[in-house]
């Protein structure tokens, strides 16, 4: 599988590695750059994540067109996109939620959206931007597509095959699944370590509680170094199944302070020791 | 500062590193083990963490004792120790909890609680046991301290020293104080891991959502492989100050379950910041 030319809608970490690891596999000829920063396009040219900066228009012609920035975005990049796209051009992207981009896509493409395919490659860096790309960032990853019913199956075959020709390993959901998925094991994750740290941080004597936070605290808490822009616009973007998580992890945790209040000792360690269970069942398989 | 002979009740990782730390700088002669488990202080002596293992009576005429065990074990310890102290014997302890631990002293120990020094060492492993020992745990790591006000203070003066003998910087807190920030930095931080493991542990379609669980996940989670029945315990003994830490956090939840509800870009963005700038302030500083 090989494409002639590959547009990117945002040259950063997640795209310029996309970019590199096809050219290393000589999976595509041409790499086009789009987007509102033209300096950010410049370094991405420089470091060899595009050949060249395009306008919409230009962009409009790939074969493949990757979304690779917020998901906030998508909407507003997918109008600038739509009236330049040939015949036959596949969009893809890269965002962290599914839903709300599929509706974009239907609400921007109209009949066209059979020839978006949704995506989600489930790697990161503490690093972001196009200087963190690196053409190995995917190998041995998990990449997720939720094509609808109405996507052409052409169009998914392709943006598979382009994904595993970067290494991962391409699997398929729903894409509410998808949703309900990562809001539990990701966004819930980032949004009470979030509380957690601002919890502590509006304190009056918040700095006699740093002083001693130890190794167990700066891991638990890493997640909220993260971007506050990305996982504000995640946040709203996966909105109704955020809620639901935050709900049971609410529930959850009420649970656990009733079995300490009642001092319910055989509860607590009940508790402790499934989720240890759980984590090393898991821990295990990966 | 040295003393002749130290006993320790429990010779695993904290008290075997304690003993090695000392040994290494000649801060002490003879190290005497005394314990429930005869296996664990054979394995000890193998390991050279004790010169003997010996009854409770031998241990109760060395010139430090240390108790280095489940802060729940605290007072059933101090009850086998008290009859057999020597005049001038000190007393310390290792415990993650202090009001309690002071609590049992005052109860077992009567006019010898002044004799006590409550101590916590901030250092850990992902091991445990006298195989984890070494004599470098406690290089650069705080201790805290927590002497009551008729604590001798030629007791916590000898405590202080053994303590920087080790590598370790002292400090002083009060009890209360310790076990509130405790709770905030380290025993909320692991109930909470706790109950997000096993909210998602309980769902019948659980290894669907481990299985896309990524590195984010995996370290807030890390501390979830903690040994359940510590956990039980440290809850247990640290309980009102982590029963309002439980309180304090599911109301941040709630704050932020509420931003999401209305939408409240601007409410998330705040709170996501200011977690953010608190978490980098702080790792700057460590």
């Amino acid at each position: 599988m090989s494409i002639d030319t590959l547009a990117l809608v945002g040259a950063g970490l997640i795209g310029g590695s996309f970019a590199l690891a096809l050219k290393q596999v000589d999976a595509v000829r041409t790499v086009l750059g789009v987007g509102r920063n033209p300096a950010r396009l410049t370094v991405a040219r420089e470091l060899g994540l595009i050949d060249r900066a395009v306008d919409w228009a230009e962009a409009g012609q790939a074969d493949v067109i990757l979304l690779a920035l917020p998901v906030g975005e998508t909407e507003a990049v997918l109008r600038q996109l739509a009236p330049h796209l040939k015949p036959g051009a596949i969009v893809t992207d890269a965002g962290s939620t599914k839903a709300n981009v599929v509706a974009a896509a239907h609400a921007v493409l109209g009949a066209r959206a059979a020839d978006f395919v949704p995506g989600h490659p489930i790697a990161g860096s503490e690093r972001s931007g196009p200087g963190a790309a690196r053409a190995d960032l995917y190998r041995g990853r998990r990449v997720v597509l939720t094509p609808q019913a109405d996507t052409r199956a052409d169009a998914v075959a392709t943006v598979r095959a382009l994904w595993e020709a970067t290494g991962a390993q391409v699997e398929m959901l729903d894409a509410t699944q998808h949703d309900r998925i990562f809001a539990a094991v990701s966004h819930l994750p980032h949004l009470a370590a979030f509380a957690l740290v601002d919890d502590l941080a509006g304190r009056a004597d918040s700095e006699l509680f740093f002083r001693y936070a130890a190794s167990g605290f700066r891991d638990f808490t890493r997640i909220a170094a993260s971007s506050p822009e990305m996982w504000r616009d995640i946040a709203l973007a996966n909105r109704p199944a955020l809620l639901a998580e935050l709900d049971g992890y609410v529930a959850a945790l009420q649970t656990l302070r009733q079995a300490l209040n009642d001092e319910d000792a055989a509860a607590l360690l009940a508790m402790f020791s499934r989720a240890r269970g759980a984590r090393e069942h898991w821990t295990m398989e990966t």
